[in-house]
């Protein structure tokens, strides 16, 4: 039996990822999948293996690099091809290879999709779930279905819609999900077919909502309140057109509005962090206004209401925001700007409490550095080297850097073949060093020329590999005038440890020289180098 | 007595105005007004005179310069003072003033905001309420009252709650708008509330509802099935914290779902376009998964559904996107199969069937070039491009470009300031050319010099505009060595239209490259310039 009385499905990195614009490789996946974990959810859907090259690529390395607490993954699939045996459907032994403990089998449950887009008939469609299910429940697997079109399909004929979610519980699915595939729905309209369906058939009904009618977490809560015991969504509402059902919004509402408990380790208060960090890794600039977690979202505009929100911020704010990691921004940080910033000197190992002084000088400067374009909710480093700044009351330098230039020049007569070479000048180890590096880009050539700088000095500086790299355009309106932000993931490979830095500028390149930099003084610090400049 | 039986009520100029970094000037608010009038709603806020200076002067210049066809303004106010005689009162005589023909007065309707924040007595609010209504309507004004933090209030004390509303209606209000001020309803409860209200008191109810549950719209769709015959919102959900109701959301489904009728003139098939005019004049960028009028909104990716969706669009959709003046989109993506291809080039204006080689081949093509990095379901323009150089046998060129050069160097001494130049070598009008240009980092600084190398040829390149640029990192094990993705965005200035390109290479300024050269010559194309190259 299955023990959990509610399941939380995110589909963040299968149907989150048919948003218009977004690609996720197999490293972006898996860098996605433990914050998912972190944030608490019941499953984790993949991708769909064997369909998709990339997705039977994920499934392979999540097996042997993922050590997910909560989660388990669940590949995606269709049912058997029509006319065929489900033992040869290659498509389906594909599932059992993912070796995904959960797989999740998308069926037709509108007879005029079954009949016009599938060419076959009704019966050969219920045989195909039935069969399909049966096979991968007899394979040892949790089956879900997701029942593809179900509300257009019962609204134009309920009784073969319900046929096929039996077909799927009789075969041994653990649940059936019903999907507004188009997205047309509104929540009263939901709220009835669910409960219809409700009366008619015995097993865990679950809700897969897309957004086209502005509907998609109501609609979701609609079926909650008609019975459905699974809800379907993508962090941040990613997905095709207007988007899923946006999980956290989902789960905020209820456990915070409805006084469920559905995510393990209290994950909602790190929704806000678990949100923002996806967006870094799916490069998509988060939407300000998003319910609970949007940057705007408990902010509020001073004027009237000013005092009385100091008094009684209860009164201003229809939860607390605290409960899902977000800030009340009004309050000038004073509460809650410091509050987060000793929390994070606390998990960086610095004690801050009491030192109000120090407390308000860092969080002006992290306000006065975001404003500017940095984010720190993804640059520890960067921000441990600012704390130390103002401990210290000077910048760690194991070095001080003069100038430096790049060039990236194409073959004559062969546009489309640069090659880049960058120079710095730096003083270090009490001497003034000039130092060249090539490279692909211009990134790639500076970061070359002064790790070959710093070497004679610093040897520990080999062990550093620059093994992430974004770029964000912050302030599009200016086009190639925009303001440039560069996040450097660093590792140490001897250490095995990993850190990120953050860099901001008019442009990548000196953008990404600020990122270096800090890069290499972190990791020289957390090194136990003594500073030789 | 009023003659409309709904009334769709726009906020966007007061309250969407209220939104983190929206800052509407006099000029923005005239530019914006006719646009809403052309879509066809009842009524606009235009802002409030009196309290804020900006507003006074909004609707003095709007009684002249503005020839409304249907709405009509509306000025928004408070009740009077406390302890004061509504004759005095500064703030109500400015609303009359104003000379809008309709004021909403915002009244408190919590008893908690009545003791905690305005410091006054239930019955001395009841009063300022009943008499504030009854001053504005004995100078002829019609008056709707906002019934601010009702939901809350209610909740918290029901029969304070609804003896407000009565006040209001007593002493003449049109309308009632119930508002859920901290915006922290669901769609049940605004359900239950409203219909109980409605059993208590004998007038028009309206919704007015925020986002912070997500469920702004779903909650205002519960309000009318409750009863209620008014809706407040906000074009494109603009407005404070996570926004107010969506209105273009709100009464497309109310149209398209419920069969309703609310806009004047059709409005509903000008929404799309309305919308991003608007967004214009805000200068906040569309949300591409906006329903109905998004970009996304009714973009397809799957490239599993294409062929079904080729013999039927209805099965895949939840409403004709021409009802809201949007098009239904094919995204070419990694799944794409000939049949997405197909119905993208008829999109693009090509028609391809039948024409099986090619179809594989652009395939075959698309897909090659996916694995590399690039993507085109963002880059139609370089779709486009690449379609053309399969039907014409040979890549479209206005000019040759031999090769490229840029530096990015720092003054001597401060490596945190750097500049860039650009050189570009190439052959166009049937001379070799060699242009410099400057500019803040190394992508702009190619740009400049790529322009000033074919102005003299083709001075149409003066009319383009890099308006967006996006730079993406793919398969970032490698870091630096990484593949760097580069999708442009150019505008026409002269045309008023926009396209996408992208570029790929070994990084950034190389990838970028691309996407410009392809950027210019799907720009000249466009523009009918003949080639001079």
């Amino acid at each position: 039996m299955v023990s959990t009385t509610f399941d939380v499905y995110d589909t963040t990195l299968r149907d989150g990822a048919q948003q218009e614009g977004m690609n996720l490789s197999v490293a972006d996946k898996l860098a996605i999948a433990p914050l998912l974990d972190e944030l608490g959810v019941g499953f984790i859907e993949g991708g769909w293996p064997g369909a998709i090259p990339k997705d039977t690529e994920f499934f392979k390395r999540a097996g042997k690099e993922l050590d997910l607490k909560h989660a388990q993954l669940a590949a995606f699939g269709a049912t058997r091809k029509a006319g065929s045996r489900v033992h040869d459907d290659v498509q389906v032994r594909a599932l059992l290879d993912s070796e995904a403990p959960v797989v999740t089998l998308v069926a037709k449950h509108d007879i005029r999709h079954v009949e016009r887009a599938l060419r076959t008939t009704g019966e050969e469609n219920l045989a195909m779930i039935a069969e399909s299910v049966a096979f991968l429940v007899g394979e040892g697997r949790r089956v879900i279905v997701d029942a593809e079109h179900f509300f257009d399909g019962y609204r134009y004929d309920p009784d073969y819609a319900v046929r096929a979610v039996v077909a799927g519980f009789e075969a041994g699915a653990e649940c059936v999900c019903l999907c507004d595939t188009n997205g047309g729905m509104l929540p009263e309209w939901v709220h009835q077919i669910v409960t219809a369906v409700g009366d008619r058939v015995d097993g865990r009904l679950g809700m897969h909502a897309h957004n086209d009618t502005g509907c998609a977490v109501a609609n979701t809560l609609a079926a909650v309140s008609a019975g459905a015991v699974h809800v379907q969504g993508t962090v941040n509402g990613y997905g095709e057109r207007t988007g899923n059902a946006d999980l956290l919004t989902v789960v905020a509402n209820l456990e915070l509005k409805e006084g469920r408990r559905l995510l393990a380790d209290s994950g909602l208060r790190e929704v806000t962090r678990i949100a923002h960090a996806i967006s870094e890794v799916t490069n998509i600039a988060p939407f300000a206004r998003q319910p609970y977690v949007g940057a705007s979202a408990f902010a509020h505009k001073a004027g009237l209401h000013a005092s009385a929100i100091k008094v009684d911020p209860d009164l201003y704010q229809h939860t607390d925001p605290r409960a899902v990691g977000n800030d009340m921004r009004m309050l000038v940080s004073d509460m809650a700007g410091r509050a987060s910033i000793e929390l994070k000197g606390r998990e960086l190992g610095f004690d801050l409490a009491g030192r109000g002084e120090l407390l308000t000088r860092v969080t002006n400067r992290v306000k006065d550095a975001e404003a500017q374009g940095y984010t720190y909710d993804a640059a520890d480093a960067s921000f441990e080297l600012l704390l130390r700044e103002e401990l210290d009351g000077e910048r760690l330098a194991f070095f001080r850097a003069e100038s430096w230039r790049v060039i990236v020049e194409t073959a004559a007569g062969d546009p489309t073949d640069a090659r880049a070479e960058g120079t710095v000048k730096l003083h270090v180890g009490g001497r003034r060093v000039l130092s060249t590096g090539e490279g692909n880009g211009p990134v790639n050539a500076l970061d070359h020329a002064l790790r070959e700088a710093l070497l004679p000095t610093y040897p520990e500086v080999e062990r550093f590999e620059l093994i992430d790299f974004k770029v964000r355009l912050l302030d599009t309106q200016h086009g190639t005038d925009a303001v440039t932000r560069v996040l450097v993931e660093t590792m140490d490979t001897g250490a095995e440890t990993t850190w990120s830095t953050v860099g901001v500028g008019p442009n990548v390149v000196e953008a990404s020289w600020e990122a270096l930099v800090d890069a290499i003084v972190y990791g020289l610090l957390h090194a136990g180098v003594e500073n030789r400049s």
